[in-house]
């Protein structure tokens, strides 16, 4: 694509994502109604055109060019598409985010500030494989009255094309949904254009490794909303439950070994009745366990989990400040003021006691959905659901009011709360 | 400074910043109040220092190396000076925007998650001239838990650094306060090192002129949190109300010439009456006016006005879209409808109907204080005061609960908000 046709995109998109902040919260609901039947009403034409993408894919991962895992999410089937599907409905019963007073504020007699919750207004979504993305961020963006440029990984082009194509049909045929809302570029050098589209493009959010976050990061004026590593702790402190730290520790590390919110690193405190036998038992859930210092910052995605043994509390929370990515930990203990301690200065999205690291996860939070998990210290932190898509504006009602009279003293503020 | 001892100041800031989090509101107005003595008690040191720094900014003055406007901001003296203080006991007076619970959630039964503000961690403020932002954003920092990291103008060496002096000094002397807390640096090559430390800082927050903020948003990957410009708008609709169009215009282009909140551009309806005599008193009041379109991207910051005419206010929502900065923009009229529609479209940080935009200011708006106006579309926008310091971590509660039993169906959450 040309800079002058991604710039058009680009125009088309802020123009609807203006027009989009007037849409009634029961015009977006019946739009994403409309896409919900559309995808199922058109599921078969999904299924050829991902059966397209599945065997050029195959081919890939033949050459070792893809790998295997890839390959499995690029796969739709009838669960997934159902599990779209419902995710559609789900959003339908969430809170309308947008048009919220979140301040109302008298200034002065006859003077009245409101801080209202609006849009933010043009996303940047770069993802790979999953082409069951398009329809989750395509709904939460309706939903939140944004605008997406959507970019996702070129083995799943058809099938992604199919599903836009899909949800842009349904929503045209809605009275008052603004045309351009929901884009989709596809090649690596479009990626470039949007990192450069400051102008146009207020918020990227990448869904993908450390390496394309990364490179995102540093290649942008756009804020970026995400996380790059998952590198999740589990401390197991004194007082710990052995039972419960088996359970724990096992479904965190083996549950979904690729997820983000899988622990990578075990910290034990050294005086653990327990360690030996703990350690014994995830060694037979089939984990490697790997004792070098080398494994602290790494995320393995993968059964094999770094342990180190701690002094105490302190040195665990040291060790994950240091080390970890800010993204989910959990303290096992028995000892409540320890559990305190760390989750008040763990400087994490998630900091959780005596739980599985796993519960990190918009659905689980009961978010309806996500855009992602952030570990940003600014916006949005942790799991990211609608709440994450909106900002605020301030207006401010009068009759003529001039600053100059406060300055002079003619007038005063009283900033009254209504 | 060298890369290493740039380094240790970032690492002592971080380490600040997490025993920050647990003071309490008490010692943290403990310690506000003992900055607020202190900054009375010394007050001869800081005068005398800024009056060498007067000294040599008077040479440059004269060489034409700086600006009698930053002379005057320079300039501190016993008004100044009551402000700066004043300043800090209306902080004390603010609600601890730290350990809100802004979310409490059972998940499932004994499964409790927790949405708690906390700091944002480590904050780079890069400013010009004035020494009085020093003790306010201190102030600021102080009162949301969060370290500093200042680089202030080198104009004002002296002054800065007997000022923060006098506050470390305060500070030290409450018990519980961490070390490290607030630091300063000095020089250009500082920035640098600053806009690399995205491993230690969290946010950055430049104040100054257009030209430093694009910089520093184009060389940095930490969030950057400000405006560049403030190229503000007034709507003056056909229905508008002459006299009070007058006295908003005036006021909102006279009042403070050099502030970022004072118009720029003067929309007017082609069909309103009073447009002539409207123009003339504005040129009364020694504003010149320019009717260029190069002039409609610009920020004069000075008795300088751009004005065009526009058929509606759709055009005049259009304009401003295109040519403003997000900052804000007034309408003037009579018309209710004109004006819901003008401000639910026009996607600026402030939105005003019949009322100067010199009201954008955190104290206006009754935040206390403020970090800085900002134009971004997430985290914070507008007058950014205490509320746009903090961030939120989620606290998840347990008794060894499994993701495995939640997956396998064994059992269901039910997000029950407490």
């Amino acid at each position: 694509m040309d800079t002058k046709e991604f710039e058009n995109i680009c125009k088309r998109a802020k123009s609807a994502s203006i027009k989009a902040q007037g849409l009634s919260t029961e015009t977006k609901n019946k739009g994403l109604t409309a896409v919900a039947k559309a995808l199922e009403e058109n599921k078969d034409k999904i299924f050829e055109a991902n059966k397209k993408d599945l065997e050029f894919a195959k081919e890939l991962v033949a050459e070792g060019k893809l790998t295997k895992a890839t390959f499995n999410r690029l796969k739709l089937d009838e669960n997934k598409m159902r599990d779209m599907v419902q995710g559609i409905y789900d959003i339908v019963k969430l809170d309308d985010p947008v048009n919220k007073t979140l301040l109302k504020r008298q200034l002065d007699e006859g003077l009245i500030l409101y801080k209202i919750s609006c849009p933010i207004g043009v996303l940047g979504i770069i993802f790979e494989a999953r082409p069951d993305v398009i329809s989750q961020i395509s709904s939460l963006a309706i939903k939140s009255s944004n605008a997406v440029i959507l970019k996702g990984g070129k083995e799943s082009k058809n099938t992604n094309t199919v599903i836009l194509d899909v949800i842009n049909k349904a929503l045209a045929s809605v009275d008052g949904f603004p045309e351009g809302l929901l884009n989709q570029v596809y090649s690596r050098d479009d990626v470039a254009l949007m990192l450069q589209a400051d102008k146009y493009i207020d918020l990227i959010i990448p869904r993908g490794g450390n390496k394309l976050v990364q490179f995102i990061k540093g290649n942008t004026k756009i804020p970026v909303l995400g996380h790059a590593d998952g590198i999740c702790h589990i401390y197991v402190d004194e007082s710990a439950d052995l039972e419960l730290a088996k359970r724990v520790v096992i479904d965190a590390k083996t549950q979904y070994p690729s997820a983000c919110n899988t622990v990578e690193t075990l910290l034990i405190n050294k005086n653990f009745k327990g360690a030996e036998e703990l350690l014994n038992t995830i060694k037979a859930a089939g984990v490697e366990l790997i004792f070098e210092p080398e494994s602290w910052h790494k995320e393995y995605s993968d059964l094999k989990l770094a342990v180190k043994y701690v002094a105490n509390v302190d040195e665990a929370i040291d060790h994950i400040n240091t080390f970890g990515s800010g993204h989910t930990e959990s303290i096992l203990t028995e000892n409540e003021d320890n559990a305190q301690k760390f989750m008040n200065l763990v400087d994490s999205a998630g900091v959780y006691h005596n739980v599985s690291t796993r519960f990190a996860d918009g659905y689980r939070y009961g978010f309806g959905a996500e855009v992602g998990i952030s570990t940003n210290k600014t916006h949005a932190r942790g799991p990211v659901g609608l709440d994450g898509l909106v900002i605020y504006k301030y207006k401010l009602i009068g009759s003529g009011q001039i600053v100059q009279d406060y300055v002079s003293g003619k007038k005063q503020f009283h900033h009254k709360d209504l």
